[in-house]
This record gives structure tokens, C-alpha cells and sequence, in this order.
């Protein structure tokens, strides 16, 4: 991720990285001030509401990431199969072959869909920003507005369910199946 | 789930219901304690190893469950795309129609697959034995072992998937949408 060095940045990016792997209830503030080495008060001062307003802006932060690296794939490759095929081959390399990253922002959208209702609809905005490029790919590939839609949700859950499947057994086995499956939904109607 | 009406089962029923909602960092044994109405001694007395092992407990409690719930509907629907279909809409139903009942173990696999050994093999284990009884009933309908696997395995993730999207989007769109592509997926080799 970025590596801009103001407490600011500093705070979310160390917030975001903790988040993704223990969740929101498994993080104190002062596990992301110790990790961060930023003083409490400039925390509150970037974030006078706190673990909430610091939460909301990790997961912004974490959905551009992820929309920046979708787009740069998209700008690549021209064939759709290929460009999600590849899309999930990174992930699997970033979240089980390298240091494992966690649950981008999977986990905290499970915590609080119940208990937050500002986090809950960042995690919503966030879901439908990558399914919105998802489906802006699929219709620039000539695949029909309804089909686009449904194709859009539909790798944005695998996406989910594949990753918290990897995480959860140590193993890339359910990405890969991922990859191979998509080739049979992709097919034009 | 189950009436019975011993501590230890109050105990793990509440526990699970909690752990739904919230995951695991996001329930406290004291909130346990204050929903049950069950005193922490008996606590103590049921889960001497505290709140891992009681979340262990609940864990499998939540997938004997899911296990009994989708065998009985194997049992009396056949056709495994008609099975699955009716599968999700159980799911609908009871997840966005209904009362909320949570993230079955989506949210506590998220939380603990980089901080607790225990409960992330409970998870896996819930997951694996969830992908088995869908391979079984593949197979039974003449699927290839090699496709069975597979599809158990995403038929499962998209489970999670679409619970995860459904939960945050206040939508039972994302569980809908995976109703009408399973038609895709289960086509025979």
C-alpha cells in the first residue's frame, strides 16, 4: 500500500493492516498506537470520534487499493476470462503464497453489519464500487446489462467466500477452484 | 436450534447466537453470562478452558445444525440443482427475511484464522464436513468424483459469499443471484 509518511496515512494504513487480520472487535486503539508508534493524541486528533471514524477510514482506504490494482489488471488485459483469472491468481498469491494480508475487509463487514451501522454501509459502499468495475469490464467485453449485473455480484462473493475459505484452511486450493469455475459462469449468454 | 434446556446447552446456544452476530472479539463471557442467565461458575464448570473452548462448542453446535438441516432437505428433493436452489432460499429466508440470525462461522473464521490455532481448525472442520455432504449428494447424482469436488468446494464459498454480501447490503439479492447461476455450474462435464 501507499507509503506516504504523515501520521495521518501512517495511522490508517496500520489500522487497515490490523483490521484485515483480526477484525474490528479484535483490535484496540491502543494496539494500533503501539503498532503505529503515532501518540494517542495525534489519533484523536485525525479522528476526534475515534475507533469508528478510523475504522470507516481503513476500509475507504483498503477499497481504492483494491479498485487501483483491479483497474491497472483491467488496463492490461483485454480478455475478460484471462483478466479475472488473473485477478484471482494474485489474490492467491498475496494472501496465502506471500505474507498473509488477512480478509481485506470481509471480517469487519461480518462484526458490525449488526452493531455499526456507519461501518456497515462503508463495507456496502465498498462491495459495490468493485462489483461496479467488475461490471463496467464485463459490458465493455459485449456482455448484456442483465448478465453484466448478475456476473458482477456473483465474482464479488466468490472473491469473499474464496478468501475467507483460503484463509481459514491455509490453502490456495479454494482461489484456484475459483479460477477454474469462472470460465463456465463467463460464458455469453 | 435445539430447546433443550440444561446450562451447558443454554450455554452454547447463546454463545453461538452471540458469536453470530457479533464474532468472536465482539462478545464478551460476561455478555454470555447476562444473556443465558446461566452464573459463571456453571460456565466455568461446562468450558473450564474458558471462552475458546465454549466458542469451540458453539462452532460445532452451528455446523451439526447446518449438517441436519441440509440432509433432511437432501433426503426429500432429489434433483441436486432443485436441492441447492431450495437450499439457498432456505437461506434467504431465514437470513434476510426473517430475524437476522448471523453469520453462521463466517465472521469468527475471519477473525481468528491468524490468532487462534483452535477455533480456525473447529472452522475448517465445519467447512470441509459442510463441502462433504454437498460432494456426497453430487455424487450420488452421477457427477464425476473430480467435479464433485470441485463444485462442493464452490458451492460452499459461494455460501459464504452471498451470506457475508447479503448480511451487509440488507439484501437477499446476492443469495438470489447465486440461485439462478448454479444452473451454470452444475451442468455435467
Amino acid at each position: 500500500m501507499s507509503t506516504k509518511n504523515n501520521s495521518k496515512d501512517v495511522l490508517i494504513e496500520t489500522a487497515s493492516r490490523l483490521f484485515r487480520l483480526k477484525g474490528y472487535y479484535g483490535v484496540g486503539l491502543k494496539d494500533i498506537i503501539e503498532e503505529s508508534g503515532i501518540p494517542k493524541g495525534s489519533l484523536y486528533h485525525y479522528f476526534p470520534q475515534g475507533k469508528e471514524q478510523l475504522a470507516i477510514a481503513a476500509i475507504n482506504h483498503t477499497k481504492v487499493f483494491v479498485l487501483n490494482e483491479i483497474q491497472a489488471l483491467f488496463d492490461e488485459i483485454e480478455d475478460p476470462i484471462i483478466a479475472f483469472q488473473t485477478h484471482f491468481n494474485h489474490l492467491s498469491e498475496i494472501i496465502i503464497n506471500s505474507d498473509n494480508i488477512g480478509f481485506p475487509i470481509g471480517t469487519i463487514a461480518g462484526e458490525t453489519h449488526s452493531t455499526c451501522e456507519g461501518i456497515r454501509m462503508a463495507c456496502q459502499l465498498a462491495f459495490e464500487e468493485w462489483q461496479a468495475i467488475y461490471k463496467q469490464k464485463l459490458l465493455q467485453s459485449g456482455y448484456g446489462n442483465e448478465q453484466a449485473t448478475d456476473l458482477s455480484i456473483t465474482l464479488n462473493l466468490m472473491t469473499e467466500g474464496a478468501i475467507l475459505l483460503s484463509l481459514t484452511n491455509k490453502s490456495n486450493k479454494p482461489l484456484e477452484i475459483v479460477k477454474k469455475q469462472i470460465t463456465l459462469l463467463l460464458k455469453k449468454d
